[in-house]
């Protein structure tokens, strides 16, 4: 299947980009600034680069209302690299040795739990695996440690489709929380988490460039062991560039946050993807061929996962829907089914235009 | 200073790519391959992205000459990191304990050195410190520790300018090659040591994706400490996928592996290298202007460094030189002085211009 046009993108991440995004990475590809080279040829630690990426910073701090009590690091290594920094910089803050507890509501909230266990202990205070991550455990049966250095929890959970409708309520403990799939598509307040992580390739732009937004008092207690590229203090310290920074990736970063910022910043986006995610899951309520698994109060608005009633009509439908320009809606394979990922980028119309193909397949099935 | 024109570009790396590089990733940006999507937007795996990423290893494979016994990964997190996940992966093999040996030739080998020491005992087997980096310290002097797990060095050290001009003889023991700066500049014989790494910004294209060429029964002997993400053995299992890899870096390392393959390959462009190196360097040795300080066998044919014989000429140097489009010129901070690197992507022609600015200059001085 080619296409000559752009088609609607439902991928999980990497996902859709703006369009003018893209269209402003093509035209100055060979010549960034004037300077007569592109911005990824341009040396990271020149004063255009360095202009950028203080822009860059500034442009985040505005989206999310980043205190200045807060430091912003541009890293590498994704969520998975994250999920062995976060313990290694703050597990040993534990009162009787590095601990943390994990809040584990799917498949990434596990993977952090399983990871942090390399590095001290990793608690694990609730789960829902037994609900097969359709929902989040009742706050009542959260088990928390009195040593644990932090609470871990994971905000949108991309393949089961689970979202916290709010950041949960730990008696005050300090909270790391994952917002790789719902960075910047709500409001979020900053000061009640001391640490949030993401990866860019879902809401803000191509994978490769992890942000970290880290309290400042939580910096300099790593662990001897921490790989220097991952010691938040030092990275704080040297700009985020004790070593060559994923440039590029920090560009189209930017592009994407001046993108946002033009279609009215977090609360505007935070409607518009209030109402495509109401629009699908109506659609899906109402529907005898389609099923969404999860607590209602727990969906995600930025990954919305599906099942065929019969589970026989999932190649025809994926065959379809792909013909149709409607890309990328087979569930991950853990979960099985269908999932649309509708980050900030993706527009209205791309989910009015789903629903409508399977409104329409629907009638024919 | 702006330009409407290409410049040419001696910064260090991020550094020159191709311009027809640049070209294709403009044209395609918006819809790659038909899909109706940018590459950086599709799922990494989607048969379209897996076919290109096994593409992409294929063309390095033949570039480099890589035999089936070497696994080639492609990671996240640069040279700087790979100086953490080395020992994580490999000093467990130290007859002793965890330990490895470091012959320490610029501020390249000297990080991996002292980021080594985090996880056992890293050994100074030579350092050319003293002479400020200006040399290699003669084989005899090397001191080689029997129950080290491998030996470290960097091929090219890009501040210093100083490169090995070929794999160093350490009695069979296992080498380990920071490449960051020569990789597929010049024919290196890949059986010769066990693990050859580096980031791509230099000969390759953007930063963001690292290259590690492993043997592959050297995999699966971390540490319990190793991040996921780095754990060489996970990777190989993984197609370098156990998270979202820099989709983008990877394609435009392709892009770049496709270009070089059309100049002929590494054969082809190392003549090319050595000619530009020859020319830049045999200008020097005639001028009462600039000098070199490398000791001439171990000269970089990529980081060509100079200084000015009166300091006090430097700002016009730098001042001038950018005016007439020839940037990035001034030297590391560490050095001082000034830097012209001259890596795959840079034609001859630039390097010819450079020289005959430098000859204008002195004339003129």
């Amino acid at each position: 299947m080619t296409f000559d046009r752009r088609i609607f993108n439902f991928a999980a991440g990497p996902a859709t980009v703006p369009e003018e995004v893209l269209k402003q990475a093509a035209a100055e590809m060979l010549n960034w600034q004037g300077l007569g080279a592109s911005v990824m040829e341009v040396s990271h630690r020149g004063k255009e680069f360095m202009a950028l990426y203080e822009e860059v910073l500034q442009d985040l701090r505005t989206l999310m209302n980043i205190p200045e009590s807060y430091e912003i690091l541009l890293l590498q290594g994704g969520g998975l690299g994250q999920n062995a920094a976060i313990p290694m910089n703050l597990m040993g803050l534990g009162k009787n040795g590095p601990k943390a507890d994990f809040l584990v509501t799917g498949i990434w909230s596990e993977k952090s739990f399983k990871e942090a266990d390399k590095y001290g202990v990793a608690h694990l205070a609730a789960s829902s695996a037994a609900e097969k991550f359709n929902t989040i455990p009742p706050r009542s049966t959260w088990q928390l440690s009195d040593d644990a250095a932090y609470v871990h929890y994971c905000a949108n959970e991309t393949i089961g489709g689970v979202e916290f409708p709010d950041v949960p309520d730990v008696n005050g403990k300090l909270l790391v929380a994952d917002i790789s799939s719902n960075i910047l598509s709500r409001e979020m307040d900053v000061t009640k988490c001391g640490v949030w992580f993401g990866g860019a390739q879902k809401n803000i732009g191509p994978s490769g460039v992890t942000i970290v937004i880290v309290r400042k008092d939580l910096m300099g207690h790593s662990m001897k062991i921490t790989p220097s590229i991952w010691d938040w203090a030092k990275q704080a310290a040297n700009q985020s560039m004790l070593n060559t920074p994923p440039t590029f990736a920090i560009y189209m970063a930017g592009l994407g946050f001046k993108w946002l910022l033009k279609q009215g910043g977090v609360k505007a986006i935070e409607k518009c993807n209030q109402e495509k995610a109401a629009l699908l899951y109506n659609f899906l309520d109402q529907s005898s061929l389609y099923e969404n698994r999860v607590t209602k109060e727990y969906r995600s608005r930025m990954n919305v996962t599906f099942f065929l009633k019969d589970d026989a009509l999932n190649a025809e439908f994926l065959a379809k829907s792909n013909a149709a320009g409607l890309v990328a809606l087979r569930g991950h394979k853990a979960a099985g089914g269908m999932r649309a990922s509708i980050y900030n980028a993706m527009p209205l119309e791309g989910v009015k235009a789903l629903v409508e193909f399977m409104r329409d397949f629907e009638r024919r099935a």
